[in-house]
């Protein structure tokens, strides 16, 4: 597999998103936000979703110049309008603003509608921990997801991402989809022609499979725990919060109504909201108590958990935010690996713009 | 198994509180706090759980007449000294603070320390809906559940229930253990001598058991998603999530330093924080966009969801709140079943404190 640079994928995502006729600032925004999931080795969400901006622009359903604004506010909330912009631009637009209010009022909390797939969450909650915040993104998704009980894709992987600071140890940054496992995953399995494990999709009957393609026959991905009998309903209810919270709340295209990332696909009928829906919150630590202490404590939770004796066959716990640093660490050392058909479809983005590539 | 009318049950418990010395007022609260979970068919958290209040009140552990007090606070946040209070009391007081900011400035967040046991989350949750808001209830709990990879007991069950207004439609409130399954569960399967089902817990190797009193013998529950391959790295985040913000970010015991509810458990030695800890929070709709407008897309989010087609074998989806809801309607007309153990011990504190009771 081909190793790139952070410096050679940023450069050519920025000059793609120039071509798409994104001012420079936005430019920027959107390949630092592309670019830190490929860094932080959440590969789904990096530059190999590139091309799918880019045929999302080419079908009109991307606004390269959008006139992002505030709709509707209070002292501690506000609504954004993302005026169909790309979601790596929106969503840091939208934490800005609620870090803004967090630092009025305590906290902030801002609904975004009329957006774009956002990336990974974990870069936008992570924006208020310089602040010494705690940060909040989620953001509601392309249905893929049946709620328990049912064969209907109704909810999308509606991720959720808290990034809370500490003083010496690294912040502790939680993020993930509410399903069993990520679309990202079983893309890798169907590439691979693998089968997937049992819980993780049911077929159009909606029974158990291990078919990693189920999803193209009708089949959908599960909610976290797989089955009612392992709490699925809980993974429903987490979806489902994170749509309400993005989208209804917001104005947004909730449940089956949320638009599709892949281009091929149309726009739901009768929409009953404006494109992606996302929610970004800050919450200042000395609105509760004096941050330093906070931060030592924080320290304390976090060794503790570090510390704590393995199961058989585990060498250490995991502190949520350390596999993500450890990929961080070794591609800012060693470059990114990049599948080759994702590295074709770059060289051939390149081409297209006519930009100066490797 | 004997039926119990909500009157004679909220009869007793008010009484009960009253003879351990709460004021009034405080004892009304405590026991609808209680007897809504008897309503709404959470027997583990209702009146089989009066007697072990006693206890901890008789250990000294829980202040009867607390001077429940904010010890810092913003336009937007405070945090509470629940000043070793009954949960019951403590955490709808802090509600009613989070639901004031939220008039004022949008939404409203408190972190408490130096709480007890708060009952079921949705209770407190659901404070909010009459006032066109949506609510949040978390708490932290007594340290019974393994992170991914581990055999020590560093979480609670640590739930968390979000109840949002809907229009013509039900409110949906979800309210859930962060965990496979929750330990009222595991302990039906206890006093049935039955197996559980493999995912809800491990034994004290950190290998899965179907034995459900794996918890005796060093065992732990799970975290939501059973284990790594089926995301309980996931479920660790979200109790991991809900620790920190209610205990340490206000200043209340966390992690495996979180105080027993059983009073025969000593209490965490070099504590790092107050008792127990919850957050509340509540934003009112109308600071995202007009309460009506979304009540109505909630009404079409609930009827599109609850209308999705069924799975074989399944009659219908469910909305998050339907089976509570279905529970308090039988329960209110036929009363509530008690089981005879939990009967005997009602009698039993009835006859400690002189309380005329059936």
């Amino acid at each position: 597999m081909p190793h790139f640079s952070y410096h050679s994928l940023y450069q050519l995502a920025y000059q793609v998103f120039l071509a798409m006729g994104c001012p420079e600032a936005d430019a920027t925004t959107a390949a630092e936000s592309l670019l830190i999931a490929d860094l932080r080795g959440v590969d789904s969400h990096g530059v190999a979703r590139l091309a799918g901006y880019v045929r999302l622009w080419e079908a009109g359903r991307i606004n390269p110049k959008p006139n992002i604004r505030v709709v509707h506010q209070t002292p501690s909330t506000a609504t954004l309008d993302g005026d169909a912009g790309l979601g790596l631009v929106v969503a840091p637009r939208a934490m800005q603003h609620a870090i803004q209010k967090a630092q009025q009022v305590g906290t902030g909390w801002v609904s975004v509608c009329n957006s774009n797939h956002f990336g990974i969450a974990g870069h936008h909650a992570m924006q208020a921990l310089a602040q010494d915040m705690i940060g909040i993104a989620m953001t509601n998704a392309s249905p893929l997801v049946a709620p328990t009980f049912s064969v209907e894709r109704l909810l999308g992987t509606n991720p959720i991402a808290v990034a809370i600071p500490a003083h010496k140890q690294p912040p502790f940054v939680a993020d993930f989809a509410t399903t069993t496992a990520a679309n990202g995953k079983l893309e890798i399995l169907q590439r691979q022609n693998a089968d997937a494990p049992l819980g993780w999709v049911q077929d159009q009957h909606g029974k158990p499979t291990s078919n990693a393609h189920a999803l193209k026959h009708g089949g959908a991905l599960l909610p976290l725990g797989s089955d009612r009998e392992h709490g699925s309903h809980k993974g429903y209810c987490l979806g489902a919060i994170v749509d309400i919270l993005s989208a209804v709340l917001s104005g947004a295209g909730y449940g089956p109504w949320a638009p599709p990332f892949v281009s091929f696909l149309p726009l739901p009928a009768n929409p009953v909201g404006k494109g992606l829906g996302h929610f970004l919150g800050a919450m200042r630590i000395d609105a509760f108590r004096p941050a330093e202490e906070f931060k030592q404590h924080m320290d304390n939770w976090i060794q503790r958990f570090r510390n704590a004796q393995p199961a058989e066959g585990y060498e250490r716990i995991l502190i949520p935010g350390d596999p993500e640093r450890a990929a961080e660490a070794e591609r800012r050392q060693r470059g990114i690996p990049i599948a080759d058909s994702v590295a074709e479809e770059l060289h051939q983005l390149a081409k297209k713009f006519s930009i100066s590539w490797e």
